[in-house]
């Protein structure tokens, strides 16, 4: 029997714990989150565990909806109390979701608060919670700092300017190295209205007009050069849809054309666009040594009407069904075969498709599964991405952890994973099946920090 | 080293033990049955322990056939103690299968024999467990009175006359409530021949003609006044096709001219029609504050020579290929944005889609997940559901088991779906990752009970 | 703590050692394996565990391209002791895959070597393992003497003359049964360069002329025959295409036709081709109570870049979607319509069907799910299969392991299989969810060897 989230939390033998006491405290290389550049710059000291905790996180106002709390506690006016009572009230009776293990490490871990959070301990934990803040005067890069985040990625539009990167890059007080991530989402989005008003904020960034495809291409070799500047290793992309077609430059160019003149883009034009510019973005990121991240098999704002009157990312999102292995492979297979494949992380959300993503991957030296994303981030959906990984190829090249979040306090996550991670290791360690000696400890290494050092190392080929 | 089939069965820690006692026995609420209300209602003692376990139950019929049992002696001629011999002989070595895990429980619950179930045994166990239905005076009731079932709904045919139902409702020394749910299978089903004659039932039990398609909604709502009457809180649907296309009224009263008129009805009519009719009665279902079940993913008949000479639900069905997500979710939302999207539980007998089903559900506030259905009914099967569905949204929403079954003995499945339920949060106990305290007392009886308790119990609004 | 690879490797529970006492040691029927007949016949004595471990194992050049290792170290000109050490170092760290399971229990059961294989210990190893192979005269028959093989299937093409397997038949000093099986891959590959020349090989071995579809089903025939005079049991076949419609002689022939002509076969034409085949193949082997082994959902030379570069069937191949349930259920119950379905044995390289499919299985007497194959053949792909060939279905028909492998050393996967076995079988024991009596016994007894044992002796009907 295990003390509620003890200190042997999700450490589930005793070799799991030699092995987390070893590695656990390996810095944090974050490649993937979507913190904002302004608030680490800014560095705010907070005032509300309510506010840290709720604000802008649609995991748990997804989680209140649920449980049948009104918008109005959630995302209306209503104040940080009422709305961190409610969550409790949610949090209370939400045995093996996620949010139950996060809400609880972060509590711990950052305010040394180890009391469940239910109706009749939020008031006191909010009052302890803020106290704390006010001690240890937390702030964005407090957080950082007591997280031991040595390098994080935030994920940046290509039309972004930047500003605050610029300005974190010349602080010298700023100890984690913080980089752009090159996020190719609205840029590709050309069936979605207001396109022509991006590519203008394109053209401003880039100091150039985007006004033709080929001026769009030259913009964002732009863009994307000052995203290596200021030490850019990561793309992204994780739209709806994925190509399963591949037009011409010609037949791309047909797609902006319309776009940018306010038509609507058909559906198969769109597709061929989505596939000449995929296959183009891989060769410009081989080109610059960028690491292309693949998210996909999402679907965004399922309930049409909370998106209508709540906004986007607010918590009405869904997986979409696998999409098919052949235009996985057949993306991937094209860029190989002309070289330009390179080095790629693929994220699927339908979590049926891990096993045949990881035989995809297996079949090409430079691509990878990514973590377990999204509605697969939690205990057991780390544990099926360890295994299946480990079953069907090689664990030991597994990048680990990310935290894919808007939160500061979301670096708990890493501890999260890693304490799974060693009980993986530790149970097949117990069982007879792999040997506790200096491979162990370099497997898990390689995972928590040495593979992705050495990645956002690596220079341009 | 655990008993076979021993108190502690299924209960896998400690703490499960003491979730158990404190909750696992309140009272039942079978939301969904194929019950006989006619049998319930005439309530005859039971005479052979081989026709209470055998009588019309397809998955054993299917698990004997698996073994290579000669058709005579599962649904032919062979008498009661011939056919229970042969399925001891297929059930003694099905480890593993659900069959395996009921009979047991249902032998030990009801008859208090905990010898395992095999050709050696078969004799003796028939004699022993005849002898307790002679002495219990075991019948319909007495199983339903023993097993605790505070409230049961059967499945009923709009068309059906519900008498037995009236009758149930009428007779004061019934404690149970007894309640009929409007399943529309028969009713949707325009391209199976005898649909004309269908309306004719129809129209006999509504009192109206049904000629038209507007006389044939006219009909069906009346009838779902009545089953209203009588107390009916459930809708459902099991087809095995799910709308892809939502006709107009128009495309729907061609489709429906089609089949009262003998004329073949093509696919992508039946497809609109389907649609059409899906958020019509939605709409109705709302208004009247039904509660929405759609079970989904099935294929019938599938072997379709035993089919012909045997008959359907007879045991050759098979699982059918997981919904697109864009289906289900597309016909969620647009009941959604008209404000027709009642009270909905989603159940695919495909479990690969349970994930992606979870999202889309947790996306609406009104969508659940029901129980692990048919196929999935098995221990693992359980574990799933709960996991999955705690990972990805409200535990503490579900609805919790229901029998889904035609014999009066299934009700043991309520203990096994408890035991499991309560070993699982155990674990999450045990592991340090819950706390046992009054929330997780709360969870368990809302799952096990309140939550229907509230539902059955929700007027019109 | 278990011992590493200790002698109860993946023997989870104290009754699983029973168990595996009691059953563990019955012959092996290997009755799908791609054993060279030639290597048996020949049976020269090895010269190195490298060549022995490397030579021609995709699986393992697969991971060691993951682990970056340089081709020319994979399948290049380096020598066996450069290979073996290379191959070290990318197991050093592969917790969790099979080849660190299969390797190890290679070393140990027939070397006697307990050390883990890794950069530190390849060398003495490999000297060990070397002066092993001298000491115990290391031959194919040895290994296959070594492991308790009672009968053996390879895997032969119909245009193969099969003069080594009447060889080994007419040598005494054998006694395994070794068998051909019937493997129609090339034979239907209608699309491939090279068919005109592939039925010029078939005329040969038929001594027949196949110059028309009626002669080229006459010759199929005549070689079918052989094959079975030969003791041929099985057929079997693993295209990448399954079957979705089902053309009639004369549009079979007219693919055929064009197909030896050297004109492409459109793919609807070569759809309608596989599905007359499957149908009329099923047929003949039916007549010859030969069983069907249908593997899919593979998709090969994923990598087309490495295919071209070094060859098929060197690691570059995936898993491809679920086969529609639809398809699979058609083609079956197509056969059994008309009574021409063989016994069946159902292998879906991609795991999410498993469930479905044993459900379409479970609808047809003669049909049932084979072992985890290739990506999934490992520790929890083999306890995935058995749980849910369990849930839902009869375990007792199960038909337990085969090699699929072209390596002698595989037969050590019989070991691994029957110690998983024993230890699902044992944790549903010691839960009280089975008993441990002689129907346990018995269960497995089936599993590993009666129910093979009645199936290779069954006789033509």
């Amino acid at each position: 029997m295990s003390e509620f989230m003890g200190a042997r939390y999700l450490l589930a033998n005793d070799t799991a714990v030699r092995l987390y006491q070893a590695c656990g405290n390996l810095p944090i290389i974050d490649y993937h989150c979507h913190l904002s550049p302004r608030e680490i710059y800014e560095d705010r000291e907070f005032s509300d565990i309510g506010e840290m905790l709720l604000g802008g996180d649609h995991y748990k106002w997804r989680l209140m909806r649920c449980h049948g709390i009104p918008e109005e506690q959630i995302t209306g006016s209503a104040g940080w109390e009422e709305k961190f009572r409610k969550y409790a009230e949610a949090l209370a009776t939400a045995a093996g979701n996620p949010l139950y293990h996060w809400t609880h490490m972060e509590l711990r871990l950052y305010f040394g608060i180890d009391t469940p959070l239910n109706p009749q301990t939020a008031d006191s934990i909010r009052e302890r919670a803020n106290a704390v803040i006010r001690e240890k005067h937390l702030s964005p890069r407090k957080l950082i700092q007591l997280s031991n985040v040595e390098y994080l990625s935030t994920t940046d539009d290509p039309a972004d300017s930047l500003e605050y990167h610029r300005m974190i890059a010349a602080d010298s007080s700023m100890k984690t190295v913080v980089t752009p991530a090159f996020r190719t989402d609205t840029l590709l989005s050309i069936q979605k209205p207001g396109y022509r008003e991006y590519c203008s904020r394109l053209a401003e960034a880039a100091e150039m007009p985007v006004r033709t495809f080929a001026e769009w291409k030259k913009a964002v070799c732009a863009r994307m050069d000052v995203f290596c500047e200021l030490g850019c290793r990561f793309s992204d992309v994780g739209l709806e849809k994925f190509p399963s077609e591949y037009g011409t430059e010609e037949e791309a160019a047909a797609a902006f054309d319309a776009a940018v003149n306010g038509q609507i883009v058909p559906d198969s034009l769109y597709d061929k666009f989505l596939g000449y510019c995929y296959l183009w973005l891989a060769q410009e990121y081989k080109k610059r040594n960028l690491v292309m991240q693949l998210h996909f098999a999402v679907k965004r704002n399922t309930n049409s009407l909370l998106f209508e009157t709540v906004g986007p990312d607010c918590g009405g999102d869904s997986m979409k069904d696998a999409i098919p292995s052949e235009q996985i492979a057949g993306l991937l297979d094209r860029m190989n075969r002309t070289g330009n494949l390179p080095k790629t992380i693929l994220y699927s959300l339908n979590p049926t498709a891990v096993e045949s993503i990881s035989t995809i991957a297996g079949s090409y030296r430079e691509v990878i599964c990514g973590a377990a994303w999204w509605f697969c981030d939690h205990k057991q959906g780390i544990i099926d991405q360890i295994e299946k990984i480990a079953q069907t190829g090689d664990l030991s090249t597994f990048l680990g952890m990310l935290t894919d979040s808007r939160s500061f306090l979301s670096y708990a996550r890493h501890d999260y994973f890693r304490r799974i991670f060693c009980s993986v290791i530790g149970r097949w360690i117990e069982d007879g099946e792999f040997m506790e000696d200096q491979y162990a400890t370099e497997l898990i290494s390689k995972v928590f920090y040495q593979n992705l050092k050495e990645l956002v190392n690596r220079k341009e080929q």
